[in-house]
């Protein structure tokens, strides 16, 4: 099976990508998680995007706040499937890093979620790897009975 | 090949979802254009999204304006992949359906793009099927190399 | 007297709605109160909206934050009202959840109030409620002058 | 049946509330029309709020933009759902009578609906008088399930 | 001299206007703090207003967060000049204040002030009463000396 | 009487201030029109402002676009008050104007009206200077008397 | 005298770039003109960037649209002083542009200036080689007087 | 070689320049630093602006929250390359600072960096002296080159 990988633009994005690593590996999804900044270290991500394919990644998870250039600069350079996590930073409550991930310029695509969004992120990747593995697709469909059922549980105990 | 779906909230975004199904033809990728409403006819929409995976869809493309819950309400019944374009209308200029579209609760993700962007949804989906598509992914590297040709061409004839 | 149902997408809204509960409460207006999300249980969602009606609710509350989509998929399943609370999340203040909740395409209405308005959301359920019920239009009217009293009673406290 | 009205800040408006009175003339609910305004008419808007109930409305419908008072300034007067109607003006693209519209403060409630949503406010006042009126009821039902033939012929016609 | 009026619409915007009446104070203008709710007390606002003229006020100074009409609806009822502080609470960090107090239709005027702006409406009162005042007019000049006195200490200062 | 200076940033601002003009022109009141940037002349600018006051003036209006600098270099520079006209611009729909204008550091305040809100940045002016001009008082009952009917007319007219 | 870069993300910025080059023209700035993507020609993006300072450019000037990541893209692979132009397009008015270029992160800053602002680009780039350079300087000077004349010229057309 | 003002319009800025004062420190270039206001010292601030170039300075840095007016009314008057540095203050997120900065009209320039971005303004300053300065360009690149060194080096220890 194809690996993820998971991008972060700055170790501060550590407690977003965090929920990311964790929700991979409870779906048993291999991962490699790497600090590459899009503009401290250019020639290192442009690198890594170049060879992810053959390096065995099905999809590549980029994070960062700001002026998120991080999964824009990756998808320059790849054509997997790039998903984008807009990261909350210090000011503006990450409508920057949200317009910077996601609007994106027609031809070379980026797929947002939300701000912070690490396990969306997690999940959309296993959405996808999911298309050429049944026992992953499985997994998805156990997640979303047990999600259903936390909810249902969650209705029950208010009205006891 | 699995197909993908364009599903579009109403026909007013029908020159928006044009692009899509323009792009997947470029790319002799299989589709079905619907006009389903997550609001007027949400059994119909749910329905489908049920019955996507075993109807040989690969990948859901949701477009809708405003209050865009279509690619929401898609994502909810289904665990393939789901992508969202938010649709500029008469006002607010597409922010309300970028922030319906992409700030999806932890546990359903959709992946967004840009407002009105419906070659890059059509390009995310044909990056998510060359994963297991050799000749779909030797197009998106011609496609890009092309793309960077036409670049070139007019720095070109800029300096001519 | 019809009962006003309350419905929250996630128990993290419980704080909001639990000043709607205590304002019908206090107005003596019966309620439900349940946790159902239009993403992680959107068939029991479909459910009761579609059976609300006939289970003798007159007016549904519906809770919700970041991409909302509570309150319209809801709507979308009765043509009892149905009131809108955006909830402010982690980030964008709550902006997010105003504009899925509001910007509803034609068709298909909900009415909404201030973000994080649960107090609100019960007073206009049960001014809807007293068109047929005297009594509680009375109960509408001590509350204006209560609230009226307190007013005015700040206002010479503050000039003593 | 108790009646509807529509109250407009300025004829400027009258577009937009021209698609709620259509809309209530449709479902033969009987409505009153009026331009006036919070700022240059505050007695004539006060005193009609103050004897709305007894002139036998049900419903009022405030329509009005930029800093739009006008809802929140028929409500302080009424028991009444005020239902409001946030209008696009020559700038800031109508976000400016949403916030002014919806953001209400506890005690006095105001229901609004999207910009320039003038059939949805009507649809919301029919939703509030059927609650006493089985017709309307059954009316409500009809335009729902018309809506939903529109969208599925469109979806056909698409496909052919 | 005329006297200025500081009307808030909540006692929770005390501490905003404690800084216009320390500021009037200071100057030497009298002032009356009223808590009058342009919606839960309608009429006793619009009274003051109506009255504030012919009972010696200059100015009047409305503070309100939110949804902020006090200042519009003062401002709808007197002709004497009227200063709107739009306060900042729970959500949206003081913006729909600002735009509810600042986007008055033509015709009725409000003069708004920063987001909190409790002592910039104050000095603005002044500025007001000193066009007919020499010994207020001497003191706004006294106090910009002083201001620039602070400006240039703390240059100092930081240059040691 | 005292004077109404009109400062303009730039001649594309001319439609906004020359309803300003007219106003002032409707109701007998002196002005003078001068076109000064904050940024293109700051010593005329300076100098308009430090001799304002010794000239006649006794109420300063600005209106400027984008980085609305002139409203707040003015009033830097004198102890009248001075009334900003933020200007929409080819982006961004006058917000940048607006905050630009308003939100002024505590110590030197200027009052802003609407978004291209020369109409009543001209009334504002004039019931400051009313303030010691009751001929000028009347003239602004007057004028709100009649706006009043013309609302009132309306109103008749639409329910012919 | 070192040269300016002029890069465009893709043809459709032309008529913002244009001014920049005339602007650079009438001082007699040598210059480049150059369309190339960050995200469809990243290579020869960065090819650029990193030669930019031994092939004679002084400043890079980036101007690209929506998710504007070509300033921080060329930043991040020159120590050469680059300037943003974020370019208005079809949604969002230019406010994704905005805070996609000037939101950079500590260590490779971009100097960002307003929307659209191709002006302004090249007078920054002007100061900037004018350091070294005093002829350029006395030609800023030069146009600096001549902006101020044109402006006293419409003041004194404008009183005429 | 020549000197960096940096400039603040409130010693609340304080915190902000420390960190561009210490960048600009840590390449020995000479700078000074001081509280000039753009509303309350004007004159301060223009005289300042107008003798900067004699002064020895090469570039001015400016940090203002707010309706930030002190960049440009530096620009406004001198030639030197201005640099802006809008501050977040208590409302608003910096976002009406940065527009107040950033938004400069066609004909005097000022160099956005991101909200608080007191680094990236030296680092821009340094860039931009480092054009007529080879020592200055080295350090540049060895600061470059160690920024890299570290978000490698926390690469390498994430995947220990």
């Amino acid at each position: 099976m194809k690996k993820v990988a998971i991008i972060m633009g700055s170790d501060s994005d550590l407690p977003i990508v965090e929920k990311t690593a964790e929700t991979l590996k409870d779906f048993g999804v291999g991962y490699e998680m790497h600090v590459y900044s899009a503009h401290r270290t250019p020639k290192e991500t442009t690198e890594f995007a170049l060879s992810a394919e053959k390096n065995g990644f099905g999809v590549i998870i980029a994070a960062a706040g700001m002026a998120a250039h991080l999964a824009g600069v990756i998808a320059a350079n790849t054509t997997l499937p790039v998903l984008g996590i807009p990261c909350k930073s210090a000011s503006l409550d990450g409508i920057d890093a949200l317009l910077s991930t996601i609007q994106m310029p027609s031809g070379i695509p980026v797929a947002g979620v939300a701000i912070n969004g690490g396990t969306n992120a997690a999940l959309l990747a296993i959405e996808i790897l999911a298309l050429s593995d049944e026992g992953l697709k499985d997994k998805l469909k156990e997640k979303r009975a047990k999600d259903r059922e936390k909810v249902l549980e969650k209705d029950k105990n208010l009205n006891k």
